[in-house]
């Protein structure tokens, strides 16, 4: 069984003149499959088509995705889709007739649930974000500062580096979202400069709503987190995964991730498609 | 005959797996094979190795790139070399026993000489730098700024466009460094928090100063321009090009970016390499 499709084909490779190599020029999403059903598909979906348009390319059909996946047949998966701007000569310009090249992959989906249940260990990263406000909120393939943040440690237990901007706020975690609970209030950076606006952080943002949180989009600094009540982290694969520990501090009031996370689990499950075809 | 090597082997193809697809995990030079000769190449060798540094890649050895470019046997041609972290999994982390992945391109040589002799024309491009100061400088895959920037126009007779960062400073063309001469005084961008460092850049900075202009790396904005006796090009495979025509505004005086380039075309014959086998 293979585990990866270029253009809905494997044994898969790409051409070395892929713009996705060349320049980073594409975009990606990763999403959860669990029990045979794509997790809030439409959201990713309809995310992939956001990033796509930011950036000019064409996003394949819904149609194209679930055929890749359903060749894939997973049960139980991280799927991940990435669309590069294609084949292209030397040079930054691009042929707009170019097609784009679709990448469907799944691989094993990791075991969440003892950091569900103890809370993530974090740590607070020394890379700092870069700023692009035109590209603030895209997942796009230029990766370099995840990439570099991620070389800082090496301890496994470590889920996660918070990452701030240049100017000390609290962006976002390397591969997470984050969030401040103080009060009933949620607060989580507005990332106009930075930052991926991933799926799980809407949904984060509107159940959390629904639930009566005061939401709010707004930037905080280190000092926010030692008056924090918890802190959360969100992706799609782990879901919300409230923190336990960053550096001396610590927090231990659960319920919150817990209440988030089934409101969430149970729209991602209402808003799921099969894996395989029908 | 082929044209393109991945690690040395060709027909070249790419894993889908390689980092530098998934997330810009690289670096990259392009440079100037002229009259079997590579120019300049001990100066690109060592911008690659620096820039692997900065990234914590593995530079692969002198002997292994002139291996693989004299299998290619250019005469003419515009090279280009890309590093990447090699194949990985899914997730940032990234494993240090992974080698690196090598790519060997040789491309058709655009002719320059029109644009040496009548000067560039330019144009002003509304996508922004964005700013990374752990990354300035650093010739990496993350291109999506170039990439978005070059979008912006489809007109064959503009050479380039000129960018700008957030505080409306000149810092860079899309595909090459930017100079401006007052005087004889010449200014360049100190790339600080964003843009290439070039290997042309850093000859026309040598040469500059050789020639007993006042060489300053300091930050300009658009005012300036209008001020300026004659706006500079220069990147590997051009070398340094006058700017004649930049929107309403126009530039005549192309004595300097020739004797630049003279002298620097004189030093990067000097430091060339064979580009086949001894």
């Amino acid at each position: 069984m293979h585990d990866i499709l270029v253009d809905g084909i494997a044994p898969a490779t790409v051409s070395p003149r892929d713009r996705g190599l060349a320049y980073g020029d594409g975009v990606f999403r990763t999403l959860r499959c669990q029990e045979g059903r794509l997790l809030a598909w439409p959201r990713h979906y309809r995310k992939l088509q956001a990033d796509c348009a930011v950036l000019g390319l064409d996003c394949p059909s819904e149609a194209r995705w679930l055929a890749d996946i359903a060749q894939l047949a997973p049960t139980t998966a991280a799927i991940k889709l990435t669309v590069t701007r294609g084949v292209g000569a030397r040079g930054y310009a691009c042929d707009p007739a170019a097609p784009v090249t679709r990448l469907v992959q799944a691989g094993p989906l990791p075991d969440y649930s003892a950091v569900q249940r103890q809370g993530a260990r974090v740590r607070l990263c020394d890379w700092l974000l870069g700023s692009q406000p035109g590209l603030a909120g895209v997942k796009h393939l230029n990766r370099l500062d995840q990439v570099m943040a991620r070389r800082e440690w090496q301890d496994p237990t470590i889920f996660d580096g918070l990452m701030r901007n240049g100017r000390d706020e609290l962006v976002e975690g390397v591969i997470s979202n984050v969030f401040l609970l103080r009060g009933d209030c949620l607060l989580t950076h507005p990332l106009t400069d930075c930052g991926v606006a991933g799926v799980l952080r809407e949904l984060v943002l509107e159940v959390a709503a629904a639930q009566g949180l005061q939401v709010l989009l707004q930037a905080f600094d280190l000092t926010a987190l030692t008056h924090a009540d918890a802190l959360l982290l969100s992706n799609s694969l782990a879901g919300v995964l409230p923190v336990a520990q960053c550096g001396s501090m610590s927090w231990h009031d659960f319920r919150i991730a817990e209440r988030l996370n089934l409101a969430i689990s149970r729209i991602a499950f209402e808003e799921s498609l099969p894996c395989s075809p029908a």
